[in-house]
């Protein structure tokens, strides 16, 4: 009878054992990971089937003809660029995570959403670079990419479990304020593009430059504060 | 003579090991995850091309360019979050496997074949989006895809030696519970669409807000029930 | 002295450990997979781009659109059988690889050549399923996928280094007959094309399904010779 | 006391470990390596999308059909090609990688970024091969290309902390070698398209054959150097 016991407990032990290990591989970022990437690498290379091959006749110089391309050209460097950062951004944060649960992975599910409606939007800037329409629909994507952002870092950031280590408070508003930042730039480019049109693309150029100059300037000061300094 | 006898057991023993490992990488489902979650990331991403690029006169207001692609915008979406769903589902599903027969490796590439059409029904809709049969072919894809889920949980968690843990006769209609009913659904909503094509594409949007209600309530309920709790 | 010598030596086994580290990671065919899975993830996953929405007009029934869209869903669903057939043959393959030299990552590459042709013939055949020519290329595309196959198994199986396990004769003959075999089968089909397009077609549909059944008969037959029976 | 102390070192540790883990995190070229070959697969497989399916009249014979695609056709050969040997330069390079830091993982992006315009590039060579123009469009992205490469290669050899092992001053002239030579004969085929496209155009064609004539030497000669014999 003790012998039987023992089996119990060994076989609950093996059933929790099991369980523990079932749990482990739904909380696996892996394939939320491989997902993320595959959607990143498709974007970034599907934004060059908005830039159509241009009309040709003889004695068509290669002026004339990068110039024909050149809205289109403009689109898909700004957007390039754009999805870099997001990857980079996206490729911190999952450093920072050890788990995932149901509701973080619905949430990449959603953030990967509108990231996937950029080249769409690239094509519309392309092809209508002057028209504050096409500038506002596109600062309106960046917004909402901007947004799920945030609801990512403050979900996951929020849920110490699902963090290799837990970040304190200055950390995390250190995170917030590197993605809220970018998204309160876009919302003035959504909303200067009726008036402005030139500022409105500017900024759009402009903010993978201050991006650069950013991270440079980050990396000189606060070289301890590694996590966050890495975070943008 | 020992010796030799104990070279051939040995050796033997050397080719069991071997034959043993080779099966090991035969069954190993890393590919066939490698594979399905490319088309997951692909199928997602090319649903933005059937979002075409809409003309844009001047004194085009942001409201009628937005009003212009509304259906693409809705069939993207709808197919966006249904691919989604259907990528978490994999995701549990292959949480329970630990080996893959060529059995299941043929069964999850039948699986990925009608997934594979959802861009062009996604198309189809956005493009006639009053249409009963548009409603009705993306109706019937779903049903397709539904039916190739249910094969594949019926073969999987019938062969406990793909499994990493056997389950119960209760956790498998749970499971299968959870990819019937859908399929239900998008039977009913085909069959709707030529009568009422209203009602047929609400069905196709509101799916998606019925299962974030359900797994919301059925967290709630069964907290301890995990593994099918789970696979939703 | 004596030291000097050891320290010698020593940095003589480091720098041989390093060398065969890096060779190590050289002949990883980590990345060989990677990028062939993507590329078959792709290649399915594109060939809906060949099946174009049809017009629909007021009173168009099911069966009028779907018979519109079925020349180009024959060649897709053709072409995805096709498409997974060399997936789970190139899987088979790779699980008896060990290490990848560079012959054997350009032959990949080379094999991946052919295979990202098959989204253009398959859209030719969608669109003239009558026509010799169409019929032709198509054939003559899986003939020239068919002789890369069995460069590559030739390549492979020749050289044990490469290898899990040394392959004897009779295994590497029943993998050769497995490449071969269709290769001859799409040559027929090639050659038939011009005197007999039915045919020719109703070969390429033919294949996947006698493959079915072939892989259902070998697996009755030969349980034991595990190796070439998945090799299939 | 002596308690508290050892709890605080050990914290002390404890953190310094978890912050070292999350450097190691950050460090790590998985996803880097995940981005780049689903970028090279997708790359390869569009390809295909350049190529039209060409109009068939009754009586159109097979030589008549593969001539009007014959230049895409080529394109398509020469640029496939192309993408296979940055793909086997990028896991050569990252072979000898065995961590990546910030500057390294937005070098890859920014190579990434002239890579994804090769489909363009195609499409423009397929249609007009031969314009001057778009040779020299061609050209001048392949020399963009090396010019990647080589700062690539330059930054990561120059930061042993990033590699596996580091390279001696003959190994790295070598690997530099290997990138600029390609760049300076692209950066000749694009001065020569304005005077004789034909040239051009053979080179383009002529550099795969070359570089599989040269690595075919190389390994004859230097058996011993395999570390940048393997960097070809």
């Amino acid at each position: 009878m003790a012998d039987d016991q023992e089996v119990a407990v060994a076989r609950a032990g093996e059933d929790a054992d099991s369980a523990r290990a079932l749990l482990e591989r739904l909380h696996d970022p892996a394939r939320v990971l491989a997902l993320s990437d595959g959607v990143f690498a498709i974007l970034i290379t599907l934004l060059v089937l908005e830039i159509h091959v241009p009309e040709l006749t003889q004695g068509h110089s290669l002026n004339q003809a990068l110039r024909e391309v050149r809205p289109s050209l403009v689109a898909f460097v700004i957007s390039f660029i754009l999805a870099g950062m997001y990857w980079v951004g996206h490729r911190d944060l999952f450093a920072l995570i050890r788990r995932t649960d149901r509701g973080l992975v619905w949430l990449n599910v959603l953030y990967l959403l509108p990231l996937c409606l950029l080249p769409f939007a690239a094509g519309l800037l392309g092809r209508y670079d002057q028209e504050p329409v096409a500038l506002r629909i596109y600062g309106l994507l960046l917004v909402v990419i901007a947004v799920m952002r945030v609801v990512m870092w403050l979900y996951a950031t929020n849920r110490p479990h699902l963090l290799w280590q837990r970040l304190d408070e200055r950390q995390r508003r250190a995170g917030l304020a590197v993605n809220v930042v970018p998204g309160l730039v876009y919302l003035l480019a959504f909303l200067v593009a009726v008036v402005a049109p030139g500022v409105s693309l500017l900024i759009y150029a402009g903010v993978p430059v201050l991006y650069f100059l950013s991270i440079t300037v980050l990396r000189g000061s606060r070289k301890r504060d590694q996590e966050f300094a890495d975070f943008t």
